[in-house]
């Protein structure tokens, strides 16, 4: 019953990544994992602050496609996994009080209250695979790297609590690529779907592209357009800003994996 | 200044379907006007419910097509058209106590509450102008019936105090115009987007196809399919099931008209 480091090993479903996790046998992150299978961002706030949430999701579909919403205490996502809990099943854990990271764990059962309502957000890891399946390379992908990502100017629309910027992905395309690209991620709407901007950076605020706000940098080669998507990093920032008393998301990257498959969420 | 009778005449802007509606001259359906309008469903329901309906619509995005959200105890939708109020702009209000019908108001001004959400919700005659646009004929519309609606075995996925079957429209079509209606539809999930079913009625729960439960009857002719959508009646239907100590909706037929064009909800 030693944990073992499977960081290297393939969990090829949804469940094994689960298991993994649930075992204590995976801390790190999901990326790799279960390729075909859809993972998720993860909100878990308590039910005081759950309408203005879910009506700041609704607002901002882009940043924010919702795929699942738990009943109120309720920590398992049948509609996701039949065996899905969201208290044990994400490799490790964020857990904030007041706005301030208080904790890391890889496991929240001990946390847990009759008040939480959890919230599964799409990831741009399914549209990234669609886009690979499609033969367009994804360089940052193929360097190993994570995505960069950038503040805008770009507001959200508001809702009670929550507001703040919308934050984007930033992948390099060669034209007709980035033509592809646009196509490929229209079929995703519940994974941010089409992009929300290409070519120039600074009218949406951004003052160095070679200098993201989160994840690593990348070049933009001569002949290249920067593509930006809306970003699962918004309602996090949406939420830290509103500093609630206490709110529990997935650590950068330990995605919650589930049993649907990417080409399920296709909406053509 | 006096009422004259424009039901016969073109409004042919959302802005001017609201205005006669505002200003007393429109109290009939708004079928027919701003055809390129999207026209939307309206539900007005206090902020103690405001969640559950919320997540009821995020649960069945296809018979609850969420296209805006008040503020709390706000009467505008500005992201529908600058003008907008909710309490004059619809030509007919239903208004609902504990489930029954009340009243049927031109303006429900007098009824506002501080503690009103309101939820404007897709409709098909957004998609019905795409199919014709695409040469499909629609029989129902030609002989300016009204859609046939049926209450379905399927359930909608319940949230807190709202449940119950799922209702959609029917329309008949010959194979290759079935083909391109659910290429059509397929581009428009704000406004219930692909069909939930065809062919077999039997299959769903429909015991007579040619008796609907709401609208107008239409044959099947020999060698046509029925399709089947999910319909704007659904959450009402749900609203309605809960007996709510009070609610307004938008009286049948009688639709708020936005300033977004159909075209503007294609997601491709």
């Amino acid at each position: 019953m030693g944990a073992i480091d499977i960081a290297e090993t393939d969990l090829s479903t949804g469940g094994e990544v689960r298991l993994a996790a649930r075992a204590g046998r995976l801390h790190d992150h999901t990326s790799g994992h279960a390729p075909d299978y859809v993972q998720a961002n993860l909100m878990i706030v308590p039910r005081a602050l759950a309408y203005d949430f879910l009506l700041y999701c609704q607002r901002n579909p882009k940043p924010c496609p919702l795929l699942a919403v738990s009943d109120v205490g309720e920590s398992r996502l049948a509609k996701l996994g039949a065996d899905l809990d969201v208290r044990t099943d994400v490799p490790r854990y964020r857990v904030w009080r007041h706005g301030e990271l208080a904790d890391e764990p890889s496991d929240i059962s001990s946390l847990w209250r009759d008040d939480l309502v959890a919230f599964a957000i799409g990831c741009s890891f399914s549209f990234e695979q669609a886009i690979m399946a499609a033969g367009v390379p994804l360089r940052h992908v193929a360097r190993g790297d994570n995505v960069a990502m950038f503040r805008t100017s770009i507001a959200t629309a508001p809702a009670g609590a929550f507001h703040g910027p919308l934050v984007v992905t930033m992948r390099p395309f060669a034209p007709a690529d980035a033509v592809r690209a646009v196509q490929i991620t229209s079929r995703f709407p519940n994974v941010h779907g089409a992009p929300v901007h290409l070519g120039d950076a600074s009218a949406i605020g951004i003052d160095d592209i070679s200098r993201p706000d989160f994840g690593d940098p990348i070049d933009v080669h001569t002949g290249e357009l920067p593509v930006f998507w809306a970003c699962g990093v918004t309602p996090q920032a949406a939420v830290m800003a509103a500093r609630p008393e206490f709110c529990i998301t997935h650590a950068p990257g330990c995605m919650l994996v589930t049993d649907l498959k990417n080409e399920q969420l296709a909406s053509l």
